[in-house]
């Protein structure tokens, strides 16, 4: 069943009639003491926004408290200054799980995943080195391993916090990797490109993104380095001969690619590699969780976002419009000298 | 007069003769009460060796004690388990300062100048915008300012201490942010290319560089940062109606390319050019670091670096003879698949 | 038009009526689907309480969400536990900017503010150093620069945030700097003093603080002590043989004067006179800060104050009662030995 | 051949003759142009100090460079005021590896060791989980595992750092761990005491300890915590179902066992087991290291000892004496109450 | 008068009448300018809900914004989706103080006091050291400071926050320490112990717990360990003969045993007790933290439990489960070996 | 008898003939196993320089490796280029206790330091408040105490380290918080005077400097907070009737005057005089320190000091030279304005 009513494209005063996630729900009995009302959001991919569903009889109040999905009718009666909206409910009824297709309730890259794929296996058929070669067919031959790490996000929040997001970043450091062993000739290209594609892969198992994103216990108890240090190691033990000192070169680089102790990192880089390695993850993860908040605050009608707690800072959202207009500006001036 | 023997490329029991720099001037009376001896350093761009010039007559002591370049003859008669040698002087004359050529006593670069600054050149030229186009030029058309910027220093110690390390610095950089404003559409390449070019450009003030490389007052005071502000503030001013929140932008960038208060900016970046271009100036920095640092234990048969304590950490250094050695071993096997 | 209600004196159950300055508007559409009301604050310089236009007719949503200032009539109709108000409004129209006397929507010093820039003036007349007392001269000449730096606010919210506060906090910090240039003979006086003067003038352009009290982009983008080191640079270059030493001098305690790094000096205090500013600042800011936290907590009845986040900690409140009971308490007394 | 000279039982004006480790070998040309002399280190398990081997023949000095094990003759020349000693050195000859019990250069535990592995096999036994006990007696029947574990160091320096400390280490951790358990019975014992075993079994491989104590490159590449999981992940893949969430709390107590992210824990303790363990650790590494800075401070005719750099302080080492004279010069008093 | 409702077993829909504290009280003019509502919560020793009562006439206001505890009839008209209730007041008169067992609005120790008591009396008894066991007899035979001892929390809300808390940490703290002077025979146990049972008695100043649980203008003022100090110092003073430098030591290890700077110790612990006093002290307060979350969260149907603050992580909630089935799970199997 | 000769004003190739303390003495066999050499530092208050006794019979050795203070003669035959001198010593032989003027050999204020004390007992009669003064008295009635604090250092190297510096820096403080009393009509003048007297009286116990100057036992185990807080106790409860709650604000006044918890205050400042305490305690000792790092550069012909530990900088000594010559420079010019 297609969804035709996203969250995000929802304005005050129209009528809601598609299926949506629902949460946080509670139910209130009021001064009469027998009316119910409840209390709850809708969500989908696009967000969310509140709504409240007015004199439940009694009997449905358990089963209502327990639905996920729902189709849900109604009618956007409340706009707030900062433009979230609030909607009246006028029927509820639970959807069955076989119905939907839950990519409407999953924010997803806009970028075309089975291309980024592409990138990644040309990038691993440009590597020399037989064993780091062989390391990474190892594990994108496998279509299991491959059709998770494509479908991945690559963070719950801060950068690429969507389905593709893993492939997205993944593609991103390589790309600058690519450049960095371009600059220096003393950088073993081969080694930096094999650890940008494999540095994150424990995220595969970190985070769950099927019906829903959220942190699996495995990534909570461990982080996706140690559960990336894992794979790698069962990997090679399945090989011919991986050397041990590559080894031991490959898994601190993925352990130290986070650069700080505390960052969660237990080595600090030591190797050339792992050194420009964390700097590629930190630019990507950083200047995408920048356009993340630009993205966000699109419609925000202000020169500085909201302050951002991750960032310690609020950030500037005019720049474009001064390098744009001052481009036209300067449109009918003479050929500089 | 050109110079014939370089530091690094003494050894056990050769004779000195040539000029070198001398420091670390010190006089000892021996028992008898009569006899000084004279212990100092001499050095030139490639290092520095300890030196004793026995029984330096009484009035000779005052003279010696000023000379800063020196004929030196000698012999090399002591080496220390870690290598270190120690010279024996027998002859030592002042050199007048016209006969130097102090680029023997200034590590240099070695990349060609010229071309470094041909490649910024060529950036400044594929720059869109006009205005920061008219920037770049009122600083690179001023020859003063380009002879400068060519022969500065990246740092003192830490990465590319040398001359010609700024134009390396700068150059490599720029390749980043090329690579950057490739990744992201939302990234403005004029914008992020012409603050990497700037960046940096107070360094030619923060250091001095003719016959020593020092910090300068102005460089201890104020900083690389404030300076840069400085120099651009002036030319900004110099220049036919550069926009006022153009102007900010660009202030902000530099102030903030430091990415910390702890490293000496006093704003964090909050533009987007500037979060890229903090990386891509640490990316740079600390992976030149760590080369210098591998150059620096190039002769050092072990491997681990000794303990850097800009870095917290040792340097594993067996890295290449892993990667290439495997490749070899491995020469003999099956094609892959 | 003259303001009569002052936010501060307002009460349960009285009447509004007069201008005030509208926030934070909220269009809500009741259940019956027709009904909107209109949820606000309304503020003036002594502060802001909830207000609740009920039933606003639909043509008017538009024009009501705009208006910055209104003529408010209504009743004060709720009092929480902690003492904040709510207002029922029942009538609302705009006010043309013109009848406004902005100064009624902007705290202000309770000082003098002729008699603070008097003492400033007078501290000038007693430099003795030539090129210094040119410098500062040169501000305190020039009649714009004077009636802003006379009208700026100290900070937005620590330390003196109201209208007069940067002359407030400059008198205390030349006092205090006066004392500390007696004590110790080795401090230079002229040059501590001219710096106590100057320190903070970039705030004159870190706020914005003609119709509201707000930050400035330059003052975000930049900070007030990038900015005042910009206006230092300008004014002696327009100075006839200001020393380039002495330029450095003033610049670096400039710089350094907020102590910290992660206070957003780039540079640590390395000249004397730059570490006595830095403390004798400090003390103003604290001590003032305590004092707004106290006056602020005036009818609050406990012997502590809330929870300080920029302290971490909270503020007793009980000390002067302490202090001058005892006194009374103990009059009775003979006379000390 | 057994060793009668152990460097800590020398003094001053005694002859030299047995075999020692030679270490720091520097060779030094004298005035003459002629003679070379020789300046090293000679230890064992109990210490080292210096000595000089005077007019070593030309034809000698490269041998002599390369000696790991000498007969070393000689007399102790010199004792400096904080009583170390140097040594003069007449005859020097390398010693045959086969020739060498090299547990008499390197530091041991004061405990027997068989006698701790003893305490840590009941323990195992008193385990009544399945699993648990499974996976613990999958390590200790092992006996390669087990030899490694009974003569592996605690560390290399600040606790235990000898052979045999990890198995004190873990001894000590665990009877802590067997008192917290009976203190809460909140407190699950059986995974409480597993983890307290395992907790440092990384350390196997994070050291070499067969001719000299030092850090593996597995060690410094990836640390004890990284190589433990490892261990354990292997053990648990040879186990017949071991369950899989056990599996994620066994790892992520060993992960967060050093409770900090700056100590190297990629995760924070996060289950009770995992924090009590962390407590249990801490508290006998640093009551094992003040322990260990009484014992080399025992001739220190001070009461505190000397800067301790992990510390950040001295150590107060009079205790003993306070609290045991105390003791007698009360003792004559009257029965207390 | 016995309480019968606790807040802890309230549930939707049921009547409440019975004494609570009251907490929060507010009250709101309705739209008709008329109705005044009240709006407060009521609160026990188990927790605390929400509780309105409307349309309370005018004269009454005042009197009951001062009501502390009230016979309170109303029914339970709300549960939100998080579990927490909304009571509808119907009827509300004041108490008399005087017909309040106030146990009934402190949270209680599960541990009878008596025999954590006992515990400590014979510890105390087990002392050999005649000054430290005079200096504990002086403190614990006063039954003015027994008493208070007693029923003291440990702290206001991390670990053991109720009345007996600090008898039941010291006991703990106490059981560790023994347990850590088994182990290390360097260790004086007479000295660990003492200062094991005195570390926290500050606390009976700190706290007032006689009404409410709050802290004392002491104890922000002071703190418990200045507080310890001074008791410490006054109780040695009216000993006979106490050793000058014992006190110097037992000060020491009170004043440090905080073991850090930022946690309030003025001094780092530099005596062999005074490490050891630390982590036995650090090891209870976060292992019955983690128990004492582990009770809040009981209900809580999640793995995890909320976000914790003060340790900055979530606590696993399922250990428990996992190590139980587990077992079970595996009791089929055959004997193990 | 009276010393003739000062540390720092010995110069190469002089004879030495006076009283010395003698310092870090060791004793070196030569290579004929017989001549023993002494090698070790004299000192006295300015300073202290190398010695080397040569040949000393073996019989002398244990006498002379005791000495504390003796006669000396020699020669000074060596000088480094840092300045460092070096003795050759003739005869040696030990002083009695009894002849020695201490006070040669501890550093002492430049000022008057009955002077200091008599500023101290005007303030103390000028505070009105009858507890206060009462407690003032208390301490400065009584001549043990008043001599103690006359001639405490105020630290044993960053500020004031010297006789009579604990004076200097209380007359200082107090100056400054005479000042601030003025300042902030909100500051009761009394409390801050009071507190800034006796802000550092422990001190007085927390070093010793009769002999020479060091850290007591009391000190290191407590610090000067503790035991000030200690003297504060004991003298209140001598007193008649000083109120409880001003006793607690004096004590969290003299606990929190360092500012952080990480420089040793266990409370934070929560009292308006504290805050103020606090910086005026910081603005002397860091201008008392600079001024202490510019004395002792000052035959040190650079423009910046050597690298100071405690502030983490070099300081920059050219200042007075430039704000004084600029003065003479701009002599001839006209009159401004």
């Amino acid at each position: 069943m297609e969804k035709k009513q996203m969250v995000n494209n929802l304005s005050l005063n129209t009528r809601i009639n598609d299926i949506f996630m629902l949460k946080h729900i509670e139910f209130r009995v009021r001064r009469d003491k027998r009316t119910v009302d409840m209390f709850f959001k809708i969500a989908d991919k696009t967000g969310e926004i509140e709504a409240i569903n007015w004199d439940v009889s009694n009997d449905k109040v358990e089963k209502f408290g327990k639905i996920k999905f729902a189709q849900v009718q109604g009618h956007i009666t409340k706009k707030k200054s900062d433009g979230t909206l609030q909607v009246t409910v006028s029927s509820l009824s639970e959807t069955a799980p076989l119905d939907l297709d839950y990519s409407d309730y999953l924010p997803q890259s806009k970028e075309n995943l089975d291309e980024l794929m592409q990138k990644i296996f040309s990038k691993i058929d440009s590597i020399e080195n037989y064993h780091l070669k062989n390391l990474l067919k190892s594990f994108f031959n496998d279509s299991e391993f491959t059709e998770k790490f494509k479908r991945a996000p690559a963070a719950m929040k801060v950068h690429q916090p969507y389905i593709g997001g893993l492939a997205e970043h993944t593609v991103n450091v390589v790309t600058i990797c690519e450049t960095v062993s371009n600059i220096y000739k003393e950088m073993n290209r081969d080694f930096l490109i094999t650890m940008a594609i494999l540095h994150d892969i424990g995220k595969i198992r970190e985070y769950a993104y099927d019906k829903a994103m959220e942190h699996t216990d495995e990534g909570k108890l461990l982080g996706h380095i140690t559960i990336g240090i894992e794979m790698i190691g069962q990997k090679i033990k399945s090989l011919d001969s991986f050397p041990k000192d590559l080894e031991l070169m490959v898994k601190h680089t993925l352990l130290s690619h986070h650069g700080h102790f505390e960052f969660g990192s237990p080595r600090l880089p030591s190797i050339l590699a792992a050194i420009a390695l964390h700097y590629a993850d930190e630019m990507d993860a950083k200047v995408s969780g920048f356009i993340n908040i630009k993205e966000g605050n699109k419609n925000f009608k202000e020169k500085w976002s909201k302050w951002i707690w991750w960032l310690e800072r609020s950030i500037y959202l005019d720049e474009e419009a001064i390098l744009k207009n001052k481009v036209n500006e300067a449109e009918g001036k003479l050929e500089l000298e």
